[in-house]
């Protein structure tokens, strides 16, 4: 009977974002509750120690994972709205393939749209499918956890609450980077655990640069290095195309981030050095005449 | 065979708490233990940052959990006396459907309590259920976790050793609030990962309180707002019943541990600011007679 | 047809070690990109939060966590040198009972030597089993996660790229201590969580050495008490066999790391203090002849 349920279910796998920690036990409760309702479902943590509150980063986060989660369900949880009048949603994506669970307020619009966009959206307002809870404060404990289960185990959107118009759920905020003359002022949209420092540029944007690139921060000017691979930065700064396919800021087995102080959001700008090069291209000094954004859009962890 | 062996084992989950921490691979290691003598039993991990011999963080983590974990195994392990004369046990609850396995030190005492008592309690004196160690510090790996995965297989506690009388066991230290004069004295039990400072206290005992409250310690002196969400706190300190049904004072999207200097133990007094309500009551100040304690038992996590 | 996979998969388990930290996505990326590919496979985190390109810690980690993993993959990267041209290598021990996965670094050395020694071994050169990649630096998430699901369905080590010589890789650097007159000249291997200090001895080689031993590192001179359980330890400073079967340096429910200034790598030197034992024994002060190492060769993780 198990076994056959196993077969049957909808989906076999949640995947898990949450500003929780590792800390409490805010994290494991949320399992125990999807292993009760749903005790054959695989449950996929993607990261957990977002920043208190800090939706901007979960939904980079969420956007750098989305490409490689199986499809099931998405379980995304950075709420510091909980408790108020932001909607909790569930929102199916590719087909069906996926549906993502968690707050309507921008947490899950970059990894909805490189799933291709929303198909439809729910307010999950049916509390049949809830925990009865003693305080508001935890609905991942007590909406999405319980609502990623019963997805699991084949229940449809439309019994979770109405639907809603999915061109009224918040958009993300993703920083686009401007060019102003020649140069690209762009910002770093993430420092990982090796210090590596993201920006928000596609290494096409300056493919006919050649192989030094100024970069200017907070009153700093630097020579970064253009490379393939690490064993090239030497002493260097390099700049490469990291794993999801945007321009880094790197050291060689160092901390780019704490040598150059580069933090989340810092503004970076790229100055092109080799003026002769067959792009012509004016003077990034003094030309601060408005320009178009660049014009490939920014693509986070593109689908292999 | 294995599909069989799947079917007809006894449990399926293993809940797992300790204060292993994340850096070492103490954790990794007892899944592997379990995995290998169990391999179709699911880990849950309910959090393994428990401070460092911290049972009563322990306690606290477990009994905050334990309502919303399947039934199985519940292991636990926080044992500062590791090779020493406290005992290993399992204590079996709920007419069976749960089985507590860690040391007798008080741990597990809360959580026991919530799940209905103690019905049956061995000790883990049978060494055929354990691994041969090449030293005696590392119960958890070498004792604690293979008797979890035989108990999913199906062994009865009467095999892991000689039952104990269940009352001989360590009790939990629950600090409970006391009155005096028309006063709450309370204590923070936990702060959250969102600095929120959960106090023992039940929220019916100040239902008749009114919107404001006083809130004292350590010298300071501060008006809490009661509120239900946290939309409601604005820029104020917020009052609330948490998650589990218990006062926590907050702040809204800061923390309020962080800002007030609350932390674990904090003694905390409540005191009533509409003194004609209709309870009439006494000056709180003055009034330093003996009450006894509040009339509600502290209810951590109550069964959904 | 699932079932039928689950019981012809070669594989059941991948155990799984990393630098990758707990902050960042890439373990859980990792995983998805496991659970993509053989839904049926179990993964084992060991322990992801190995210092930063930290080589010699994460390979004592997995020495000392090898014993207890289940038959399958092992799957350890700590990679400074990803993206360089440092090999990627998947190598079969045990009568193909095992198979580890990682950078031909060093890191898989002691784990190998522990399970039998390499039996075959090939380079991960064939890109039909990795994920195509924006860019060369997150070979866990694009070459070794896919070749380890791959291997857990029963793809052969021949078909991943070309068999390497064994005797080409990478040895590991098991720091070996040294006996200067009847002194033994170690060093602290391992800290963990709760502030033991493990020593790289033995403590076979001080069996007739008596209770007391005189310990001395950076100037400081301690005598310790040789101990078997936690509890004997009292106020003074342990020695003890610790869980893997090596002298360690311990408190009592303290840190000794912390209290002593014990750290990773620091030198510690034994000195016996019981001159008229019957081995006779020279004056460790004097005596700065050469000696060979200790006779004993250091066993992490014996098997249980």
């Amino acid at each position: 009977m198990r076994l056959a349920a196993c077969v049957s279910d909808r989906f076999r796998t949640v995947s898990f974002l949450s500003d929780f920690g590792a800390v409490d036990e805010f994290v494991g409760v949320c399992h125990a509750v999807i292993a009760d309702i749903a005790p054959d479902v695989r449950i996929i943590d993607l990261a957990h120690q977002i920043p208190p509150h800090d939706i901007r980063a979960g939904a980079l986060a969420l956007a750098r994972a989305v490409a490689y989660v199986p499809r099931g369900v998405i379980l995304a949880v950075v709420d510091p709205g909980v408790g108020t009048a932001r909607r909790a949603v569930a929102v199916e994506v590719a087909s069906g393939e996926g549906v993502f669970v968690g707050p309507d307020n921008g947490l899950l619009a970059h990894a909805v749209a490189l799933t291709g966009g929303a198909e439809r959206a729910v307010e999950l307002t049916n509390d049949a499918f809830h925990l009865a809870a003693p305080g508001p404060t935890f609905a991942g404990r007590d909406v999405f956890a319980p609502v990623a289960a019963h997805l699991c185990l084949g229940v449809d959107l439309s019994e979770l609450g109405p639907e809603i118009d999915t061109a009224t759920m918040l958009p993300g905020i993703v920083p686009l980077p401007r060019v102003e003359g020649e140069d690209i002022v762009a910002e770093v949209l993430w420092v990982d655990r090796y210090g590596n420092a993201q920006l928000n540029v596609d290494p096409d944007e300056i493919v006919e640069w050649g192989d030094v690139v100024s970069i200017r921060f907070d009153g700093n000017v630097r020579t970064a290095q253009r490379v393939v691979t690490y064993d090239e930065i030497g002493s260097r700064v390099g700049l490469l195309a990291d794993a999801h396919g945007l321009l880094a800021i790197c050291l060689a087995r160092r901390s780019a981030a704490d040598e150059l102080a580069l933090g989340s959001g810092t503004e970076v700008r790229l100055v092109r050095l080799d003026r002769d090069g067959d792009s012509g291209g004016g003077d990034g000094d003094g030309g601060a005449f408005a320009q178009p954004p660049v014009s490939t859009p920014v693509q986070l962890a593109p689908r292999r």
